[in-house]
């Protein structure tokens, strides 16, 4: 079954402390060469029936994502790409 | 510039709190189609170099997911591709 995937990040100019934290730590494990992470929310809406795009978008919109600090993005995904 | 990009979800078996509210709400918003939420994170690794996907796994796997209750899937993207 098809689900729509929303992808939440922050906004490139909006500082991400959890990203930051992250990044910190990495030297600790050896790695040297990662220059950013950022950490943002993925959020994995099934529907009864046909994955329905608009309704997604209104609900990212209302309910997932805050737009002042926010960007999302929203996809189809067949339930065997990309999961986790 | 391509990105590493982690996404980190609970494994199916786990309940997601988080996501059951956000379904919950819905039809306070008019939509009734919808079967399930699930909320999980996404993580965008940028790296000095190339995108070193072993790399990418290790951190998954020591800093970013808790592989008791998550699973994690990593591939490379293009910076215009899917992002929010």
């Amino acid at each position: 079954m098809p689900r729509v995937v929303v992808d939440v990040m922050l906004k490139p100019e909006i500082l991400d402390p959890q990203g930051q934290a992250v990044a910190n730590a990495l030297p600790r494990l050896g790695v040297s060469d990662v220059s950013s992470v950022r950490i943002g929310r993925r959020i994995e809406i099934e529907f009864a029936g046909e994955p329905d795009l608009d309704r997604a978008r209104e609900i990212a919109d209302k309910l997932l994502a805050n737009p002042v600090i926010e960007d999302f993005a929203i996809r189809v995904v067949d339930a065997e790409d990309e999961h986790p």
